[in-house]
């Protein structure tokens, strides 16, 4: 091989050298590693000196009320601020959203009374030229969002049937391939996005229009990416030439990211076996030893534990916190057959140890039968010891994604640069029953969001008039909802827009149109409750059925059990069936997913009785989840029932929020899991669910 | 009739009462007049104390360089400034264009560089802060069309072979229905917007969510218009009540316009026979004088002759002067046969008298042979003593656009607040042609332009190898220039809306997509001469045709000879065929105009010798005029040829700028005009034009 640059001496060629294409360089040059974790290096002294540094800042902010530090004049760019450092003698790997750690920048573009809240909440006032000029001159995500809304849009969301939006923050679900970067150097990336630009449509059709002026604005950005890793003093024009360059030029791309959006799931993509690859060259010739690399991984994901957003109160409410889903996807199974864990995939996990459990960067393992077993040991051993570790089933979604994807946020599955999500939050379907039987009078206010469709009038509720009117009321809910989201992406696209991890696609992008469902369980069993047993129904003094009365047992979703399992399935395929006769904003793929992981809490809060038994305000169960105590089966049971779900009907992922104790699945280690990707939440340090995935595969059968 | 509004007391009822239909209520209301001139008052004292203050702040303008003074720091928006006055006393009608007059607007939203430009060419500079914000934050119109522009039309636009695109200037040729604010006041208007965007399609495709957007837009607008007006102390949610509150209303509705948009044409529409119906119906009550009225009247026009924008040298040079083109189409035949000449028709053009000549108002006669005899005497005697009016041809125009349209511009006609243009600028067909010799080598910079086409060898020119290899020519160039077109209006939509001109618009607007051509008797005279003499080819080191010898004579353009005229027919048609067979933004409707009345100074300049023996860099004639001093067989000879020119493929207009002196005509007193809006440029004060018209009617036949 005639290498083209520096960085690329002793990497195996490919399709990879004449095109963008990192999984091309991945496939011809990783190393599985079957070992154990013996190899692995602690923490540097000058890595626990910073994460010291890191730990009095945070329990600063911590002291402030959880923010130390704003800008309030400077809006946030990839060049806006200066370098900043936490210790510049001690920092391999360098970098900060704004000029020192700690700092939250300011973001209007998505909006510029969210931004404006998000200071005023923790005692920081936005200047008022910043605010006159994004109220009068420069329009906002937000605003524009709200001038195309419909009455209707605006019910629905007021009444949370439809719910979360990402109205008034930024979408997230993008990841930018930031592995580009490192491999390709920027240079060789402006020459990639030029040629797309010389190449669209020649007739100026709007949508060329659009796709050259964001290719435009994609290369401004990588101009931008370069100026702002020279302010650190590295010039990423070209190629990294050894580990901590790539791990240096990957990071910044991230950095440029975040410095640019502030999304609701800012994730980094799938970089460990691609690191692993310079650094087994790096070992190889001497220029490094594992105590440097590892010094270098635990600073780079230190840098990612350091990520934050200027936020309101209001946000980590409905997120239960302030996540910023900087998720990392390790693992996984290529298609030819191979295990992709890497010596790097331990680096990864080490720093649970070398640095501390912690929830951020959300290391993801693409779990797989075929994963080796000594990985699979200290996967289970570091998830007891740090319950830190979240696991979705590679083995599903390398089926329709292939080898080269990641996880965005906590389930969002997509190939990594060549892929991305329209992200949609969720659609109450709990609600929507309850609509259905008050002919679309919302049953908390008592107003008519919905269609004037006729009420059920009768005492008890009959299954099939309750299914047809359910039916009618699911159409209708998913064509605001689509419509609803067609308006946000639209607007985000023309306010808000990601250039640079658009920067870092391909240019022809599929585009996942990700509607979500809030309440399945409750919707299962009430409709299993109005089937199975009786339901009178009570009304208030306007008629309004408010609360029922289930006389008798019904079979409850979350028992494999198959009366209430189809029906479970029924309505997500309904649903979807619905959801997908309405037309999408940039040709985005309909798909659904269900799960909600703290948001049902809120959800729940919003929703009348239902028809199960549940009352006003109770909590929905998270995500496909049964509910609380009803799955009274045993574990398997109840993962069996979530394992019917209809995964072609929900792309965008199942969640299935499961803590146990040792012992709880009984003597038999084989389980049915099925179409999902299950999101493990460890409780207690005492989990280790991992081994016991051994047994499955794609088709959910051990 | 049961009067809805105080305002609307003894009108007659009509569709205007219940939809927004300015139309129906002129046609129900006005009084046609039939008298002259004598009945008109002299300017007031108050009046002409302004007048004379006007006079000394012009004079204090011209001594400091063209400009007195500039808005560097607040971007004028529709109340960005406080209210401002001359002398608040002696004025009937107040508004400025900032808060004093005099000052020109800070206007960023077409292009920073621009608006940056045309401070520093006065002396002033913009604010620092401005500046970075519309660099960085707020993309400009002119940012977002060099974002999608193709290497392409650069090399078109640098070359000058498409010349003067609205892509760093607002495009104007949009005129607001002002009538609308006084006739219904601005509360009805925003609810007719709300009804609009209640009733937009319901699925969410782009074009739906960009209504939705825009008509948001609109109603803020519009709620920015009362807000104005209320700084100056008037109301204006319900309509007038009286001729000055239907002046001043009217006024704010233009004024709200020139707050907003710096565009090449901010032309007034067709307000006098509106605005006498108040007049007849208040002096009939004795709530005015003519002398009042005649006072409002002049003060309202000296209002228009004070807007000013802040601009370039090189626009200004491109335009021969500062133009604003406060067109005012004045006259014209209804449609159910009554002429539309009113009293007020006679006040407008009395304030020539009373202020003195003046460019601004353009005054613009809709000529028709049905006109009155004493209007037309008084149209003829007004432009004998101020060359300040402008005659188009009502009876060809009404045929299609019936009897309540404008001129925006000088020639481009349009139903006012149902269509609007997209503005073009044009496509220099003499460089085409030599383009096509050259095989699209640009013959003043040697650069391949064009497409690799093979060129001409010859030494002598074949008029059928010209012709095919410039038909291809012009095929490629109307692709080029509509799609540069595309670009443009895409973006001015997205940068630089009109909202408050669109706000006075039907929701479903009708676009004119509006090419122009220059150069076109250079073009016909040069194919003459190929085919009918015989026309040697020079060319440079390069092999490059750079001059042309023509040996023998040949028939020219503008003698009423069919063989060259109709060369001229068929380029016009068989451009246009070719910009038809392209994709237009917006659903606009093609068309062409062929109208030049001074750029074509500046594009001779760019343009090499042509076949016809005009010289590298000599003017083209203007518009569709012969080429001076080639027309040698009379006035009306020359006219004819004109009048040839296919109206049903130039229907933006044709301009013929004819200066004549008494008796040039012959004693014929009748003529051919045709097809064509003709444009009267009277110079030394000798013309009398217009009563040679009476001859006309819409075939163009005697």
């Amino acid at each position: 091989m005639n290498y083209k640059y520096d960085g690329w001496k002793g990497f195996e060629s490919g399709t990879w050298v004449n095109e963008i294409n990192v999984r091309s360089f991945i496939r011809h040059n990783y190393t599985p590693y079957d070992g154990d974790e013996s190899f692995l290096s602690d923490a540097t002294e000058d890595t626990l000196a910073l994460w010291e540094q890191v730990m009095e800042l945070s329990r600063q902010e911590r002291e402030k009320g959880g923010v130390l530090d704003m800008d309030t004049r400077v809006v946030s760019t990839i060049i806006s601020h200066g370098p900043g450092y936490l210790d510049r003698e001690k920092e391999k790997i360098v970098g900060f959203q704004t000029d020192k750690p700690f700092k939250r920048a300011l973001m209007p573009y998505g909006g510029i009374r969210m931004a404006e809240k998000a200071c005023a909440d923790h005692g920081y006032s936005i200047d008022p030229g910043v605010k006159e000029f994004f109220t009068l001159h420069r329009k906002t995500h937000n605003a524009g969002v709200f001038d195309a809304y419909t009455p209707e849009m605006r019910a629905c969301r007021s009444s949370h049937i439809i719910t979360g939006l990402p109205d008034a923050y930024g979408r997230g679900r993008i990841i930018g391939d930031y592995r580009r970067v490192a491999l390709y150097g920027v240079d060789r990336l402006i020459a990639d996005k030029e040629e797309q630009k010389r190449t669209t449509r020649s007739a100026m059709y709007s949508d060329v229009i659009r796709d050259r002026e964001e290719l435009s604005e994609q290369i401004r950005a990588l101009g931008d990416l370069k100026t702002m890793a020279l302010s650190y003093g590295y010039d990423i024009s070209e190629p990294a030439r050894d580990t901590k360059e790539a791990i240096q030029w990957l990071y910044f791309g991230y950095l440029a990211a975040v410095k640019e959006q502030n999304g609701a799931a800012m994730s980094l993509g799938r970089t460990s076996t691609f690191l692993d690859i310079y650094a087994e060259r790096d070992i190889k010739n001497g220029v490094y030893t594992e105590r440097e690399i590892q010094e270098l991984v635990d600073q780079f994901i230190m840098k990612l534990r350091l990520i934050k957003f200027a936020r309101t109160p209001e946000y980590n409410a409905l997120f239960s916190g302030d996540p910023q889903w900087v998720t990392e996807s390790i693992g996984g199974v290529a298609i030819d057959g191979r295990h992709m864990v890497t010596k790097m995939s331990y680096r990864y996990l080490h720093t649970l140890t070398n640095l501390g459990p912690a929830p951020e960067p959300n290391l993801t393992v693409l779990w797989s039968t075929r994963l080796p077993a000594a990985f699979k040991r200290y996967c289970a051993k570091m998830s007891i010891e740090t319950s830190s570790i979240q696991y979705e089933n590679d083995d599903l979604m390398r089926f329709t994604h292939g080898d080269d994807y990641a996880i965005a946020c906590c389930v969002s599955s997509m190939r990594i640069g060549k892929e991305m999500q329209f992200f949609g939050a969720r659609a109450n379907l709990a609600k929507c029953l309850l609509y259905a039987i008050n002919g679309g009078i919302d049953e908390i206010t008592g107003k008519q969001v919905g269609p004037e469709y006729r009420p059920i009038t009768s005492e008890y509720l009959d299954y099939d008039e309750v299914m047809s009117k359910y039916d009618a009321m699911m159409e209708w809910l998913a064509g605001v909802y689509v419509n609803t989201l067609n308006i946000i992406h639209y607007m985000h696209d023309k306010y808000c827009y990601e250039k640079i991890q658009m920067a870092l696609h391909d240019k022809d992008v599929t585009r996942w149109f990700a509607t979500g469902i809030a309440g399945l369980s409750v919707v299962a069993d009430s409709l299993s409750a109005i089937k199975y047993a009786r339901v009178k129904v009570i009304r208030n003094e306007a008629g309004i059925a408010t609360d029922y009365e289930v006389e008798g047992d019904f079979p409850k979703y979350g028992n494999d059990d198959d009366r209430v399992d189809s029906i479970a399935y029924d309505i997500v395929h309904r649903f979807m069936e619905h959801i997908r006769k309405n037309h999408t904003y940039r040709g985005g793929i309909h798909t659904t997913s269900i799960l909600t992981i703290t948001s049902n809490v809120v959800y729940g809060k919003a929703t009348g009785a239902t028809p199960d038994g549940r009352k006003r305000g109770e909590a929905f169960a998270p995500g496909a989840n049964p509910m609380h105590r009803r799955d009274t089966h045993g574990a398997v049971a109840s993962l069996a029932s979530v394992a019917k779900l209809p995964f072609k009907d929900s792309q965008d992922g199942i969640s299935n929020t499961f803590s146990i104790i040792p012992g709880a699945l009984g003597k038999d280690d084989r389980i049915f899991a099925g179409d999902i990707g299950i999101d493990i939440d460890c409780a207690d340090g005492a989990c280790a669910i991992p081994t016991l995935f051994e047994g499955l595969d794609a088709d959910g059968e051990v």
